[in-house]
């Protein structure tokens, strides 16, 4: 169903959505026949919520395809991410919170290395670190060219951000310079289409005038671009589901995501407890909330099992308070796996809890606790990531009926 | 899959389909952990297809979607409802059984009330009774423009049908005249795009008629129309599937949406018992027969949960004489869901129960009876609704190999 299609049928009500996403939670167990991180956790809260709720997994991106935290969030706003892409430089800039404006072209930078011929010796200028980094990009911040304003904003380590502001208006269908090997110099910048000259231009001439610029450093002393990006112009998600929208992370990138879609955004401590003050002082003024926790993924990333289950257990001590702020419908899943076992980012299907909504439709499973294998066998069933909003509208009688 | 792709492996068999729909079957417990409607039905016969037949769930529109009759009815039939569109206009004139034809413009009319300025007081006159609406429709019906014949017929209430037959070819994109509040005058007839100027000019031409129609009607002096359309262009069932096929309904709508796809329809008593004699009196002059109950759904609207029970028992019970007439194939499902705990149509996935055909792959589910819990478990999974028609062909052995 396409979102012109949920925009067609969305209405609204009163009741107040809450979609509480524990980055990357879907798990796996340790040894097979095991349980994951998700089912090892006591989670008495979320287990109420689903005795008279439903559940499920869904599929983020596609069967077989791990998401980054870009798509993977955006399939949970509704957004099909095989559709709805996002170039490299805009997730950069989201990630760094640099404003974005329509216009502009941003593409991802590496500090490199490079010989006295030009050839590439390391891609990566040998990791060189982030507080190293910084005053290399603070040079490279200083470049000016003809016809546009130019950014540069440090990422982590040798990664950068580059912000083309054009005074005209054009594409940002370009190459990568990075040839992704060594032993070669950097590509030239090449526009894939006519529109796209113009940046491919301005792009060009920065370039140009990296290597003057650079020509002191030992190890950052050239660079390569990849992922050259315009902000995408698609449907908000406030108009939408027509909700007021308000996401509430630690981490930049994930607000950038919300943003990017036309929610607001507020930054809140890296800890489940801190989004309770946040959705408090809020309540009134949103109709729609997207709390990101993040520590289950990087619990997952660094394959420490126990920790992942300890992070989700808090999560479902505070779940209550979050729900009496005035909650009507309750969502919980991840924008993806991230299996300790794996210490990554993983394929597999997310499990997720849905409950509440003056439709409420509950299908008791008689289940013993919230987990991937009751979820496998949820009234839902396995579905696309990108359902699961209009699924919570629903419940929140927020989508009318189609057809007559 | 494309009805072109199912077309292109349809083969004829002997074997005979009949889809029984009960309509809006897909319910709710009214306590959680309780059961559901059809989970409260005694159903031996259905049970006793269920353990040599295969079950599931199926979502006849998008997740989170609640079906109009309409939709609901073409995903069974195998037609995407969100591909296959139908107008409000033409849904209304089959759901009074009016002969559309092609070329004809159809529109859903309300009655409503204006004042001296000509500014809408009232967009339903009041909710004016069908037997008062009659004589002021007549009037309506009795408008003669230039370039086209005019039906006027009386729908229910305020509601009624206009048809416009021109004379020579036109599109029907024509935005509503319904301002969809009050306080304004009616909207003019706009047309959406050049092709549409001759059915728009006919339109204004009728409307222009209507005050002086209507000005001695106390309440029901204008009209406001919304949903023009025509009659759709679409691959026809009969011959999609190679099927003779014919619809059994008590209801107008119901035989209307059958035809649509080109299916013969007849009208039976709105009693399940009724289906029995129609079928064994047809059985031999058809392929495919589609039998509609309605009072599963009239009864889930009235939050009636027990008699929605008792009609789910009473069509269980005719269920092995409708079988033993001659059918091979039998499909046993709900349009939507209309759980009575909601006294509306929702949004639940449906359950079916698919039995026979010599192309028989049973897998028992070593199930208690057929419920929704136990379609959630059910070996096809949950599909979507429009999946179900090629299943039951392929049962019936009427769906040849894909490729070699």
């Amino acid at each position: 169903m396409d979102l012109t299609d949920v925009a067609a049928l969305a209405q609204p009500t009163g009741e107040k959505i809450m979609l509480l996403v524990l980055d990357g939670v879907g798990g796996l167990p340790l040894e097979p026949g095991g349980l994951t991180e998700l089912e090892t956790a006591r989670t008495p809260n979320m287990d109420a919520l689903l005795a008279g709720g439903d559940a499920g997994l869904h599929v983020p991106v596609a069967t077989g395809v791990t998401p980054g935290s870009g798509p993977g969030h955006l399939a949970l706003f509704g957004y099909d991410p095989l559709r709805y892409r996002v170039g490299r430089g805009a997730l950069a800039a989201l990630g760094v919170e640099f404003p974005l404006q329509p216009g502009d072209v941003a593409v991802r930078g590496n500090l490199c290395t490079v010989d006295g011929e030009g050839v590439v010796t390391d891609r990566r200028a040998g990791r060189i670190a982030t507080e190293e980094a910084e005053p290399v990009l603070d040079l490279l911040d200083g470049i000016r060219v003809a016809g546009a304003q130019t950014f540069v904003r440090p990422v982590k380590e040798h990664r950068f951000l580059l912000v083309l502001r054009p005074e005209e208006a054009t594409d940002a269908d370009i190459e990568d310079t990075d040839p992704g090997v060594t032993g070669v110099a950097p590509l030239d910048v090449v526009a894939g289409s006519p529109s796209s000259d113009r940046a491919a231009r301005i792009a060009r001439e920065w370039l140009a005038r990296v290597p003057e610029t650079l020509s002191g450093q030992p190890r950052a002393n050239m660079v390569l671009l990849r992922g050259f990006a315009t902000l995408p112009d698609w449907p908000l998600f406030p108009d939408v589901f027509r909700m007021r929208s308000l996401a509430m992370a630690a981490y930049p990138m994930y607000r950038g995501v919300a943003r990017l879609v036309g929610m607001d955004a507020v930054a809140v401590d890296d800890d489940p407890g801190a989004l309770l003050p946040a959705l408090e002082e809020r309540i009134d003024d949103y109709d729609f909330f997207f709390l990101h926790v993040k520590g289950t993924d990087k619990a997952g990333e660094d394959g420490d099992f126990r920790r992942k289950v300890d992070i989700i257990e808090r999560v479902d001590e505070v779940l209550p308070a979050l729900r009496e702020t005035g909650i009507g419908v309750t969502l919980i899943t991840g924008d993806h796996s991230t299996p300790a076992k794996m210490k990554s980012h993983s394929w597999h299907p997310v499990p997720f809890l849905l409950h509440g909504g003056p439709g409420r439709g509950h299908r008791s499973e008689g289940t013993a606790g919230l987990g991937e294998s009751e979820c496998a066998r949820g009234a839902l069933g396995t579905i696309r990531g990108c359902e699961l909003m209009p699924l919570a509208a629903a419940r929140a009688g927020r989508l009318g009926k189609f057809g007559a």
